[in-house]
């Protein structure tokens, strides 16, 4: 549900490994969907909700946050026995909570993931059946999850070359707005500081900016969506930088060269362990 | 002089566009001077500060910016008639003003300049006569500067592949402090704030961690050296990015959604802009 780049993506990787007797998009616009049925390999393109979910086993929904829990509200009447819903969204706890509220039949499931494979740029255009490949997924079940499901999900994700980590939804939000959602923002204040000064940046900046700005191209409704999501943890992680930050000024304005080095030295450090 | 990325980097291109007929590489301590003699292709390897300038007709200046000043005390005395001395500093106020003490003989000049090509990956090991291509320089002449040895110093760069900017040094120092140290204090400041979280950030960040904390790695002595040589422009922009910072906080903690998308838009112009 939702052929944007991550959506769109799965259709290409799923056919790819030929993991689907039958694959369906559903996309809201009429425009998308035939779009989406020229450019994917797809069985069948829908517009209509019911249609869209009749007899799947599984149902990935692919649309913006903020969207998913009134289309899981609209969508849990027309599924089939044994059918298994998860979603790819940055945020965790709003969704996994409206699933424990919806899921009350056995038999039919929730069970969030979020695969870390995003890019800056977005939508069906840029979609790859490779996005997936090497990167992480996070699973966030209910501790009363159907644990048949969860191993299918898990295989699932790992069958498309993920890495499958767990956690619980409130984990994965605390966890991920400090290693995702904050290093987004800190990206696009950094961009709107020095958005005034575009011509400038476009002759004489290096590859050290554009690599620092480059996750603030992601499309701005969609961070939108997610800040507001997982906007309690993203304050406490943007009040840690900013401890952070006074930090370092303090080092800079006192002239404290060797506080100044360690402070950097931190930093270096976790970026070459990182690669 | 000072065959760390920069240094080593321009024998190597120097060498490869047959630009000198004799290259003469100093280094501080014998064992650079030792290991540069054997990876470099120079003339002639000197640890003698005065032996190393005899006779060039072009010094370059490639140690830290905070050891420019008083190298350049030392060198002046044994400069040949007609020399042109510059150097690959990130910050131009100090060194040009110290040079305006200092060069007041005709026939020998110092002009400064800045080739925005640096990396996170420091020192010799990781040179590369290709690093200059296609890259900005900046150059930062003083208005009675030897216009012949301007047109030389300009030359030397083009043809090294650079794309040739003319700057006074103050204004190098402002434009520079915005467009290339915030944006390195501001990955740093990101390593930081997460450096204790190193071991759930190898397993769950995706790409865009690395990529907003890639410049973080650089070297942290260099630069120390940087942000204190141009402590107030650095402070000023980082006064800029905290307003940045408080906007974006208010957005998010007011639920303003629209405010906070006009915010990203902004940012993510700037981002496909500069791509």
């Amino acid at each position: 549900m939702g052929p944007g780049l991550l959506g769109a993506s799965l259709v290409m990787a799923i056919r790819e490994k030929g993991l689907a007797e039958n694959i369906v998009i559903w996309a809201r616009s009429k425009e998308t969907a035939e779009k989406a049925g020229r450019k994917l390999a797809a069985d069948q393109v829908e517009t209509n909700l019911a249609e869209s979910v009749y007899g799947s086993d599984l149902v990935i929904i692919c649309t913006p946050v903020e969207t998913m829990s009134s289309i899981l509200s609209s969508t849990i009447k027309h599924l089939t026995d044994e059918c298994l819903v998860t979603d790819v969204g940055s945020v965790k706890s709003v969704i996994c909570e409206k699933a424990q509220d919806l899921f009350k039949l056995p038999g039919i499931s929730f069970i969030g993931s979020h695969p870390m494979a995003g890019s800056e740029k977005s939508g069906m255009n840029n979609a790859s059946a490779s996005l997936f490949t090497n990167r992480p997924v996070i699973v966030t079940p209910e501790s009363n999850c159907d644990q048949n499901h969860l191993r299918r999900l898990k295989e699932f994700w790992g069958v498309l070359g993920m890495k499958v980590y767990q956690l619980s939804s409130a984990e994965h939000d605390k966890v991920i707005a400090e290693l995702s959602h904050l290093p987004h923002l800190v990206s696009s204040v950094l961009s709107f500081t020095i958005s005034s000064k575009a011509k400038l940046a476009s002759q004489l900046s290096g590859q050290g900016l554009k690599d620092t700005i480059r996750i603030s191209g992601g499309d701005p409704s969609l961070w939108t969506g997610i800040f507001s999501e997982n906007k309690a943890q993203v304050l406490t992680c943007l009040k840690k930088f900013e401890q952070s930050i006074e930090k370092i000024k303090h080092l800079i304005a006192e002239d404290d060269g060797q506080g100044l080095e360690e402070f950097l030295k931190k930093g270096s450090a976790l970026q070459k362990f990182l690669n």
